[in-house]
This record gives structure tokens, sequence and C-alpha cells, in this order.
């Protein structure tokens, strides 16, 4: 059994009440904030040492990322994040001054975005150091961006560039809320999701909850430098579950590598430039790609010179 | 540094924002819910397999207390629960059945008291489980009880019976939520906690925040059967810190054992009788004791038949 086998079999009992606008599935879920205008947005993402970060890894960039990737979840429902809870798990031999700089890289990283870090806890994990972090958040009711929504013929949009994250930008990269908010504040955006698990997983994602399936050009996905330079560089990291597996071509690295927390989604087709021309003059510094199209035939395809072909390759799948 | 230690460094950086009401320090964070009459809590809480359950309990009762822990906070605060997200950290060799009984014994829990559980995630935390448990809750503003606030010769009210939590409690206790609600409803509490540390412990806090005192009636605190039959119970069962510290007297027990997630409280000493009539119409299978009172002179004393004496024993310090 998977992690998504597991979390399909966990999720399906799980008790809800009245106050439950969407529940588990969805890049956060969606509360009802007793306001008609508004609704809380509620998320939590751990952090493990050996995992999500090296112990060679700086202490202030651990705590970012402990705090950056569920913000890039908040991001990818338009929200704006209010207030974090973070829980440390410390190992026997922890160093204060360690954990201390860990809390400079979150606090930085919070003050920036308008976060409030509220509590927390410590406690002990003998092996390994580990860090929780949730988040509480709010939407425009009318602005929620979920991950169902996808319909035919949508353009399928994607922020940066993707592949090779395990290099170095998977401990800096920047969650895309300002971006999150002005898209689905300026455009109807039918669905959403943040890049954790690769374009392939997450698109896959997407087209599950909307019952779609996708083509995606090749000539147009953004591959990162870092995808194009070592496409292997995760295996020699250390991360990669199976160092023996062959080493990627960039093109399956901006495919399938995971932690590129950059925004996904669907527009209508009659959008897509307008909104590659707003996007232009909004955020000049940050690349947009138009990177194919939701079907109505299931199913993940590639199309390139020489046709098109479907895409087995799976994102990254947690100890499978 | 110990835990408290490392907590105080932390704290006293951490960023805010105007929807704050209340951020570390108390049993749950207390959040602006854009509404005049509500507020939101926030609170998080992780067990660690070794740490606060043993491999051998079993799953249900592990599931039972990862969500209860947090549910106690929010009734030490007076307040409702309202979701839930489940952190849930796997080591290698998970059995699946396992961790649905997990969400077994927490599913039945948040049913009983109308909480959602709206998410979380899986991750992988090689040599042992841990989960982490994020509430979100809500309180009337004017009936949240914070953790300052004691006055001078308050009546001290502890409910049901503590020590020995370790002999089983700990995996299968109630969280006092109703009663922290009724408590709220009908009276004005001054101070609220849940004993998580052990009465002294928690005693503790609630004076440093209020800048207060306190005395104990030592004939009155109620020992409950397990500190009694066997004080050093949690030594055998390989929980305590210390294996070689010698084995408590059950007053000792029932002042320094954690986890007894029973509410501690203040009240003025005129609503002492009124209060403890009322209990024992509303809850009368539930004992509520009057083990003290607050003193504007700083520090724990006990008081018993030969007179009063300081008492320096703190509660349990995790990895100190």
């Amino acid at each position: 059994m998977n992690e998504f086998e597991l979390i399909a079999a966990l999720c399906a009992s799980l008790p809800s009440n009245s106050g439950v606008i969407a529940g588990a599935g969805d890049d956060c879920a969606v509360l009802d904030s007793g306001q008609p205008a508004r609704a809380l947005l509620f998320k939590t993402d751990a952090v493990v040492e050996g995992v999500h970060f090296l112990p060679s890894a700086q202490p202030e960039s651990i705590g970012h990322k402990a705090l950056a990737r569920p913000l890039s979840d908040i991001a990818a429902m338009a929200g704006r994040p209010l207030a974090a809870l973070v829980t440390i798990a410390l190992p026997k031999d922890f160093d204060a001054e360690f954990i201390k700089k860990i809390y400079d890289g979150m606090n930085l990283l919070a003050r920036r975005h308008g976060v409030a870090i509220v509590g927390g806890e410590t406690t002990s994990n003998p092996e390994r150091l580990l860090i929780s972090v949730s988040l509480l958040g709010e939407v425009a009711r009318d602005k929620c961006v979920l991950r169902s929504g996808a319909r035919d013929g949508d353009a399928l949009f994607v922020t940066g560039e993707l592949g090779g994250s395990l290099a170095g930008k998977h401990l800096q990269f920047e969650p895309r809320l300002e971006e999150g908010r002005w898209l689905a504040e300026h455009f109807s955006i039918h669905a959403m999701i943040d890049l954790s698990d690769g374009l392939a997983g997450d698109l896959r994602h997407l087209m599950e909850r909307g019952n779609m399936g996708a083509e995606l050009l090749v000539r147009a996905i953004p591959i990162s430098r870092a995808a194009r330079r070592a496409a292997s560089a995760d295996v020699a990291s250390g991360l990669r579950p199976d160092p023996k597996a062959p080493a990627k071509t960039p093109l399956l690295a901006a495919l399938t590598d995971g932690e590129d927390y950059e925004l996904l989604f669907a527009v209508a087709a009659r959008d897509a430039v307008p909104l590659s021309d707003a996007w232009r003059r909004q955020f000049p510094k940050l690349r947009l790609s138009c990177i194919g199209k939701i079907t109505a035939t299931p199913g993940l395809t590639l199309r390139d010179a020489s046709g098109v072909r479907a895409l087995e390759a799976h994102g990254y799948v947690h100890f499978s």
C-alpha cells in the first residue's frame, strides 16, 4: 500500500460537520468562518530530517522550507495566511542555537507575508528533527480556487521553471502567495494546485478531481537550468528514494521531480492571452508558461514534433 | 537548556499581526474571527512512540490520545472544537491496518465531540510513529478563559483525580470539553489550564501568568486510585525519564505526575460553594475538588496538619 492508497483508505470515513466547505483532498481544507463573504483555510505540513532536508542543510533554510511549504498550499487556494503553529520534534542531541536559527528562517518568511506565529510545541523525536507547521488562512469565498473545476479545453499554465529543485530551490523557494491572489482576483481560475509531487503527479490530481484528462506541449514546458545541468543531482544528494534508478532527462525531471512549489492552474482558453499579457506587466520577473490544455478524454498525454503519446511516469510517490 | 527555557527563548521574537488576541503561552492561541462575539482557538499537539505511548499500546488508544490532548487544551479555554488536521509520520515498516485502527480511535472521539477531520498528511519518520494533530475551535469572546487572571484569595478547583495516569488513563481520558464550557457559561472563571505537566507544574504556569502564588491543602488533593496503588508504576512502564528515581508517594504522584488532562481553575472565593453545588447537580459522576487558594505572595506552598511548607518539586519537565 503506497502513500496515496493509504490516504484514500483513511479519507473514506473521516468525520465531518456543517462547518466544512471542503475537507481532505485539496491543497487546504476550507471552513465556514461564520461570515458570508469569507472562508477559512486550514493546512498542515511537515519536514523531516533525511527526508525533506539533509542534516547538513542551513538551519535558516530548514525553517524557511518548513513554513514555505504550507504557505504554498494557501497560495494555491488564492488565500492569505493569518497564523501558524510550529511543532518541533527534537533529537536527543539537539543544539539550541541550531533550533533558534531554524526559527530565524521561519520568522523572516512569516514577517514577509504577514503571518503571525502564535505558538506550537517542542517534543522529542530521538533520532531526527521533524518540524510540522499548521497554518490558518482566509480567502474571499467567491475567489477560493479548488483543485476541481477544470473544464474541457481549458488552458493550463504553470509559474516559474520546473525540475531539479533538490539542487537548492527546495530550501529557498518563495511561496507564490501574491501571485495566487492576483490570479483569482483578475481572472476566473477554474482549478489550481501547487506543485509538490512533480508536474505529472500534481496534474493528475487536478485531472482526477475534475474527471478530466490533459495534454502537455513538450516544447512549452519550462525546464529549469538545474534540471538541465544535472537531472540526476537528486540521486547524488541522497534524497532520491531509489539511487539505482537511471538518470532522468531534463524533460522527465521537469515532469516528475518533486518540490517545485510553483502554481499550476487552468483557465478558459479565451482568457489565456489576456492573462499572459497582464501577468507580464504585473510579475515581469516570474516566468508564466502555457503548457497545454485540459481534455475531456481521461489520461495524460504529451505532444511533440513526432506526435502524441501517453505519459505513464508518475510524479514522486512518497515511500512507495 | 530544558524545554521551558528553549520555548521562552523562541517565543521572545515571534512575528505577530493584528489578528492575534493571545499568542504563544496559553493552552491555545486566540485569534480574531472577524466577528465581534466570537474568537478562534488554534492548537497543535503531537504524540511520539516511546515518548507518549509504548509500541505495545492499542492503536485505537493511540489515536484517541493524539486527538484528546489538543481537545483538552480547547476545553481549558472553555471552547468548542470545530476541525482537526492529522499529520502522521510513519516508520519504515508501518502496518496499514494498525494505522487504520489509529484513525478508528481518533474518528470515534471526533464524532463524540462534533469535530470534523478535514485532512492532514502522511510523511515518513523512519524510526518511530509520530502523530501531530492541529485543532481549530471557537469560543464566545466574553467566555474565553486564559491562564492569566487568577486573583489573590481565589479558590482553586480541580476536576477528577490526579496521579498515576501512565497506568492507563493517559490513553483513555475524556477531554473535559462540556465541563469547561459549562463552567465559563455559569461562573466567572478567572483562570483555567488543563493538567498535562502535573498539578504542581501546571499550577506554576497559572501562578506565573497571573503574578501570583498559591497554597494547596494536602488533604483536599484528589489522589487517584492508580497513584495510591502504584505510585511508581510509571517507572515500570518505561515512560519515566529517570527509572532510578525513587518511587513517589501517592501525594507526590498527584502533585507531579503528568498527563492527568483534568481542568484546574480559579474562581472568586464567594463562588466556591455555589459552584460546587451546581457542579454536583450537573456532573454527578465527576469529582470536583477545591484544593486551595491563590495568594498574593509568590511561590507554591502545601498546608497540612503540621503547618505550611514550600513545594520545590516541579512537574514533569520534558527532556530536561
